[in-house]
């Protein structure tokens, strides 16, 4: 590869964004303040649990990195406003900046968000990218939180889940857009993005919305890949898609009002798949059998 | 360690800021709107080139992840708002994420910077500790950048540098205090900290604002580490002040009427160390005789 300072290039071929006030070489990005409320969502990607850079390619990772943390973002129905980049290099087997900077900038451009500023090191260890994005919201909007799913709201998705480790889990689309159209339409009552899992991330939104939920076994949408993925491993695609996890689709709590507003004809792409309850748990309804379902997915907990 | 859920125990145990607007399990931490521009500044801390955490411990760790991004924020003269923490914990061996956690807030907590949020995994390779800190600047100031030394200016360093890997690294204090005095006192026409080696640090200030320096050997403040270490060594100890990075003071440039009101007492420690000069370059100056000098100290290129 040779010297390369990947920060200073990310910065120095960054289309000038007004907001962007220092130039590639200080200690900190300086942007313009915000008129309104700041969000911000990190996370690190690292190789063997988020990708296998040798497998998918740096261009991949780049787009990966990016775009889960836009999609946390987008389920707060924020705006972007700009990201930093940290990456930590291998030592042991090279990989060219300017694929991963070209995979990350990638996305970055297609939802308007600057990199601006970020910290390049290398180690013995594998590669490791850290991006934290920075938003804001639009004129008169409220962060729409995890908190505020009521019993009777109705639960949306915006895309089929399931089998995402076949390969799409790699290039997820931030549903930035989609939150945007959704947030104009109706009011969100709760919204979070499906990274864990469909199941667990919807027990997630409930217990922070202190109540339970039901979810129509038949109306979950289920993505052609956890088909592929179900005829491989033998079981029933439906749990590939309640618990396979890495969609990257929105989950949504809305009105029984504002739910009938969306199946009159919704902007984007919605499958409606139950409906709170006010007794706390998760329950799974099978042609009008209804039982008890324990989330699966991915757990952040520490062991 | 049992189950564990760092990041909201992070959010649960942050005192409540009033800029803080959701709760610990939202997607992204929301702050209210920074008046002025927003500062943002990145680095990814790993085993084996920050911290040895088998030696050091989880707390030491956590202290230096904080206190080397809050002193780019404190190059800028920047004011803290907050910062998110992004953790990969080694499966290997197991940290105690609330020993870590303890020492980010030590230092968080002393430079009133709320952690807000962040993202925890695990795998299978080494410790890696990611912070990004956004603040902002007091009302009438502007960010002190790196391009703004000019010939005449003075150069000063904040304090003695030198042989920090004896274990003065872990604890650094970052300059935010320093930094505010400073810039209320005189005219900071750039600033840097010393993370890479004085004599580097003070090129890369050179280098962006397109002029050269002599530092005067006689000056330059020499730690008693880098005493101690040049005793191992057989180096003289002003190589290693000019060296050995991690020093974490600021150095930075004035004009010759500002140099001579720090001269005049300046409101915190501040030691002149050389002059600015048209031709690009750094000089030694020893008893009177110049000699071009190469600086030493950490590179960040990809080789």
């Amino acid at each position: 590869v040779g010297e390369f300072d990947f920060i200073r290039w990310i910065r120095t071929t960054t289309p000038s964004a007004a907001e962007v006030l220092v130039g590639p070489g200080d200690d900190c990005a300086v942007l313009a303040a915000p008129a309104r409320p700041l969000l911000v969502t990190t996370d690190v990607l690292t190789e063997g649990v988020d990708f296998l850079v040798r497998e998918c390619g740096a261009f991949a990772v780049g787009r990966k990195a990016m775009a889960v943390n836009l999609s946390d973002l987008a389920a707060m129905a924020g705006t972007p406003v700009g990201a930093v980049v940290g990456v930590v290099f291998p030592r042991a087997h090279p990989i060219d900046p300017q694929e991963l900077h070209a995979g990350l900038r990638d996305v970055a451009d297609a939802f308007h968000c600057p990199i601006v500023g970020g910290d390049t090191n290398s180690w013995a260890g594998e590669l490791v990218v850290s991006v934290t994005v920075f938003g804001t919201l639009k004129p008169g909007r409220q962060p729409v939180r995890r908190t505020g799913a009521r019993p009777g709201d109705r639960l949306f998705v915006t895309g089929p889940c399931g089998g995402s480790i076949l390969g799409r889990h790699l290039h997820p689309t931030p549903r930035l857009r989609e939150a945007d159209a959704l947030a104009e339409f109706v009011h969100l009552n709760a919204m979070i993005d499906v990274s864990d899992g469909l199941s667990q991330d919807v027990s997630h939104l409930l217990a922070e919305s202190g109540c339970g939920a039901v979810l129509t076994a038949e109306r979950i949408p289920i993505h052609p890949d956890a088909v592929t993925l179900a005829a491989r491993t033998g079981r029933p695609p439906l749990d590939h898609a309640l618990g396979d996890g890495e969609d990257f689709e929105l989950v949504f709590a809305v009105s029984e009002a504002d739910a009938a507003k969306l199946r009159g004809g919704s902007p984007v792409p919605v499958f409606e798949i139950g409906r709170c309850v006010a007794d706390r748990g998760l329950w799974l309804e099978t042609g009008g059998d209804r039982r008890p379902f324990t989330p699966t997915g991915w757990s952040h907990a520490i062991g």
